[in-house]
């Protein structure tokens, strides 16, 4: 391996350069104004996969509408192990542009750091693996393991059409491993494996009454207020200590092991800390314990916004035509979550009090499932080894309470091991004004790449 | 009586001349940018005042900062009763300006009506009186009780200044009767007198988080979501009735009597032209009797707005920092609206959730008090023979779930009998573009007052 290395650190300013000329791309999927840039960004990644090597790179749109996925593979022996890197070359919009203190989309390195939007958020980390490959492929050693590559193009819009190519292209992107580099670090010398995700869902629920906001005085007491009842019953959605009330919700959910119990209290926690963060003098979590078992492994129902009547200065007595709230719901292994929106709406629809000339109009948008993983699944194992042998630290095996929606697809359709091994950090800044990455753990993660790639071939 | 009401139809046109010059000072009180207007539209009430022959005459500021209250007065004889005529010379803001179909401070006739801001509420209507008060001066036949006017400059902006200078010169002020026009009629052929009105007391709530909206993925479970907290602060405020928990809201607080529940039963009402109008197949209120208790002889809560986190289009996946309610009670007698603020700030104080780290802002405004009077008052009663002589019909006597605090301030102070006597109508459009007032209703309006005068004097 000292040749894959070496090749590496030769290659060093170049590999750089090539990334900073991807960073140039605006690939912005949110917005159409960027869809050619979005599109040379991701020709821009199947010509890298060309130029290190690999076989049967393919740039293709599952729709017409859709941005287009990359895809590659290099088998170097049927009977070894494969491992599918997934990541995404979209990135999300820049702004407020005002706010940068260089431009979004000119690189600029300042005190070890490229400035860029989409610098970790994803084109510095997978573009990471796609040094560590190209190291493998050129560096004189054969590649331990069949790779493939999955870059799509729609990350930041929900990875719309990913699900469905992934289930239609299933054979051809089978894997034994999805390896994906999507994820913080706890701090710049202290890895992280995360081996779960919470799944999330989306309500928009709009109560509605009279024809217009109607004078309080002549109609108070004898119309609904849409405010005070749609205030019922999402207060009525959970008890008092915010658990969903709808016994279905929990059907069947999947429990904290034993073995994972002991991992929560044992990941570095700082109580004072996330308070002063918070400004706050209190959370809902009274141990370690508590703590990740709520933010990670508990679902949750948030109001995330709320709209009614009069939001101005001063009084308006009014009973407002409508209220609307926008709420989620953070999901755990083993809960579906269409099957969360039915029974979720069913339980709003039957808290709407009847008779009262109220309307409810419930709309739930896309969603997506949680992920889980085995603490001690050869993935994960193989993930500490590599961390250890570039940071001499293991890394720590967190759940996140986040939700990535595709990594339950990839998981799911493809029966594969994933290992979520993530090089950003808190102070990357992702998705805001500023972003950067560390050029350190840029190269540490080609490292980290290329040691994933040889212990997993075990 | 008969040269009085000579003389209105003689001067009839000049009467009409000056009401409009009036409605051409835009006297809004609400905008500083108004100022002088407010100012000199009180001068014209004052000079008329002086012109029609009224004793102490004053246009006075209670301070530095209020609109000055006009107050005159006619003292005939010390052992008759005295009629005091409240009404208000300033207007609402005529915006949105580009609604109204001829500029509002620029009265038009069209149809029998005079469009412009104020037309109705309230120089029309107190202005019929002014006139009414001429007629008996100027008309060659004795006044028959004692007449002091009070018309301020600050009802559209809650009579900030009235109340204490009310009670500062309740002697100057004393009277047995208060009359106001400021209320509608049941139709054009129908009058209507207003013997109750609800007070109101508005709170503004906010419930405070975490320092900035923060992720819901990684600290949804572990922070409590202030706009969870404050939907469960607000719902529990009322049972599925929509009554208010708190038990000391209804302290001590009016029953209606079986003269009312009877009066009620006979008002005009109909269901399907009611829910026709709000647009709804329900209301709260299954009969006539029903209806009229709860939206006029019951107290309310309303939210009247609120806000939190994110509302626009799509998705944020965000724990608000912070969520606000715009809150009013409506009151009926017996319910002091000062000691409902200290009783629903306690218990919203109390509905937070402890050791959350949440904080709770309760602000209180301005408020008001209910009013009732008697059904059967002598007021009342000389109202109801002034309108049959004028339109033929006694009118009904409705018991408005509307609030005008000054009303109760009035009777309170002044010890004196209420009668509230409106000449509006629905179609006048007061608070809205296009306001207007029916020339009929303006010159009926003149021959009421007339003929109250004459009525209450015996």
């Amino acid at each position: 391996m000292k040749s894959v290395l070496a090749y590496v650190k030769k290659n060093e300013r170049r590999f750089q350069r090539e990334f900073f000329d991807w960073l140039r791309i605006p690939s912005v999927s949110a917005d159409f104004a960027y869809h050619k840039d979005v599109l040379r960004a991701g020709e821009y990644a199947a010509e890298q996969l060309k130029k290190i090597g690999m076989d049967k790179v393919i740039f293709t749109s599952p729709s017409r509408s859709a941005h287009p996925i990359v895809i590659a593979e290099k088998i170097v022996d049927p009977s070894s192990p494969t491992v599918l890197i997934y990541g995404h070359y979209d990135v999300q919009p820049p702004d407020p542009l005002k706010l940068w203190e260089t431009p979004p989309f000119e690189p600029t390195v300042r005190g070890g750091r490229v400035y860029a939007r989409g610098a970790n958020d994803n084109k510095g980390q997978i573009f990471s693996h796609i040094k560590g490959v190209e190291a493998w492929l050129k560096g004189g050693e054969k590649l331990p393991v069949n790779v493939k590559f999955l870059i799509e193009g729609e990350e930041e819009i929900s990875s719309i059409h990913l699900p469905a190519y992934v289930a239609k292209h299933r054979r051809k992107l089978k894997a034994d491993y999805v390896l994906i580099s999507d994820t913080e670090m706890i701090s710049p010398t202290v890895p992280a494996i995360t081996y779960g995700l919470r799944g999330i869902c989306f309500l928009e629920i709009v109560v509605e009454g009279p024809n217009r906001d109607i004078h309080s005085g002549f109609w108070g007491g004898v119309v609904a207020n849409p405010a005070n009842v749609l205030t019922k019953m999402l207060a009525s959605l959970t008890d008092d200590h915010y658990r969903v009330r709808e016994p279905n919700f929990y059907k069947g959910i999947y429990k904290v092991s034993k073995e994972e119990k002991k991992n929560f209290s044992s990941l570095p926690w700082n109580r004072k800390e996330l308070l002063k963060e918070l400004g706050m003098n209190h959370m809902l979590a009274n141990s370690q314990l508590d703590f990740f078992e709520k933010n990670s492994a508990f679902p949750t129902f948030d109001i995330n916004g709320m709209v009614s009547g009069y939001i101005g200065e001063g009084e308006k007595t009014i009973i407002p035509s409508w209220a609307k709230a926008k709420l989620s719901f953070r999901l755990v292994p083993n809960q579906n979550y269409r099957q969360v929106i039915k029974v979720m709406t069913r339980s709003l629809q039957k808290l709407l009090p009847k008779k009262q000339g109220l309307k409810l109009h419930v709309v739930s948008s896309l969603g997506g499932d949680s992920f889980i993983t085995d603490l001690s699944s050869p993935g994960i194992q193989a993930a500490q080894r590599a961390l250890k042998k570039v940071f001499n630290h293991t890394g720590y095996c967190v759940r996140s309470g986040a939700s990535i929606p595709v990594v339950a697809t990839l998981k799911d359709q493809l029966q594969a091991d994933v290992v979520m091994m993530g090089f950003g950090l808190k102070e990357d800044r992702i998705h805001s004004p500023n972003e950067s990455y560390s050029l350190t753990n840029f190269r540490k993660g080609i490292q980290a790449s290329i040691y994933f790639l040889h212990e997993v071939s075990h």
